[in-house]
């Protein structure tokens, strides 16, 4: 099968120009099929900010009110994601951005929770597996923003690890898959302070104990499970490591690997 | 040759989400190929305004300084892209949103001009006709934002009736195009206080004598400049007239038919 890497860079990327340069200069050089999906940065809270809204976060995620959505469509699917579009075609890459109401690339729904309103916020339901083969087939590098859609016209804020975990398991009948994320530390750390002290692999009884043990918490247990559903659903890898390592990341020389 | 619609909407639809819902349940219900091109409206104004930021404009056309290209990025690949692809999608309608940087969709170069800087303002150079053909044929409907890019890691602001105009030209030696301007009028009017006083047709002779008349003056004339360009470029017709009559402007019942 043919090899298709899916990367997501997270908003530590996004934010730092000369970061995001050095990002899409290693994607450019990717040989085979490959999805760019990025987050959200802090440009959306700096945009709220200016123009006075108020932004409420819950276990690091963003409630979404109406304003709020219409914000960080703005700054996902335009500002950031046509920027890197821009950029990437720079690098003699063909880049197309899209959100999941374009070519309903992927489909959502509202979340629904008893406890917490999250607003706008979509979990996704599945992806238009068939359109994305045929962009890649045409040599188009798709750059995705963590926007989806309900089919009913409205547009969902949607978490974009959860997104490249998406696209990776529908295309894993089809293609090799690799899941890249790409964030700020060097991969799952044994010691959060010391960036050397990166594990290597992690399997599932591992991941059992290092939850139990608190070495792995927070943010890293949602990004952990994703991982768990990509390889569950077919995907071949999933690495976790330091976006700026790109390069490394995809040659399997840095990061996490996360293993069944 | 397969018939091809490239419509245009303006600012004061994309403004009123009744009037746009008419003009885009209008659009759903079109049989053949159609590509949406939108232009940008007051959002963007109001966006800079609320963020304390000035805009300037020259001849109805604003002046695109960095912040204010970031804005208008937002605004129209964001913001308004998203939200009309979103609802066409509850339509039924397969669309897709790209700016002119996505699939290197619309190649342009920075406007260079002597006597005004304009600052990040694109004049078009191309279409890439290929890709436009294949997502026509794959049964999607292209939304176009009113952004392009010059290659080299530069998104441009650009005229949106420039836009429809340069994609019905470069599509015309493949499909029969027909090229319609929505906008806030009821079609190119002898008097422009009388709503009912429509001119149905304009021949060339007839625009030399209404420009000498001051009966076409101001922005209505590079919108019938384009329209030439259209024509000459191949188009098989091109209509002006409200938006909100699109189902007519489509039959030809409406609005002004500018013809060579």
């Amino acid at each position: 099968m043919e090899k298709l890497y899916i990367i997501k860079i997270g908003g530590n990327i996004v934010d730092n120009p000369v970061l995001l340069t050095e990002c899409l200069t290693a994607f450019s050089k990717l040989k085979g099929q490959a999805i760019l999906v990025h987050g959200g940065g802090k440009l959306a809270t700096q945009m709220a900010t200016s123009m006075g809204v108020e932004q409420t976060m819950v276990d690091g995620r963003r409630i979404t009110d109406e304003t709020t959505l219409k914000i960080v469509t703005m700054v996902y699917a335009g500002a950031i994601n046509k920027n890197i579009v821009a950029q990437l075609q720079s690098l003699g890459v063909n880049a197309m951005g899209l959100t999941g109401a374009d070519g309903n690339l992927i489909y959502a729904h509202k979340r629904i929770d008893s406890a917490i309103d999250y607003g706008f916020v979509g979990d996704v339901d599945g992806i238009n597996t068939e359109l994305v083969k045929q962009l890649l087939s045409s040599s188009i590098k798709l750059v995705v923003a963590p926007i989806t859609h309900d089919g009913n016209g409205q547009l969902l804020n949607t978490n974009a690890d959860t997104i490249a975990q998406s696209i990776a398991t529908g295309m894993a009948k089809q293609y090799e898959v690799h899941l890249i994320y790409g964030f700020e530390r060097e991969g799952v750390l044994s010691d959060v302070n010391n960036p050397d002290s990166i594990i290597a692999f992690i399997d599932r009884p591992a991941y059992g104990t290092l939850k139990e043990q608190k070495v792995i918490f927070e943010g890293m247990i949602p990004k952990i499970d994703n991982a768990y559903l990509a390889l569950e659903g077919g995907v071949q890898s999933v690495i976790i490591g330091k976006a700026e390592k790109m390069n490394q990341l995809i040659n399997g020389t840095a990061g996490t690997t996360i293993k069944i």
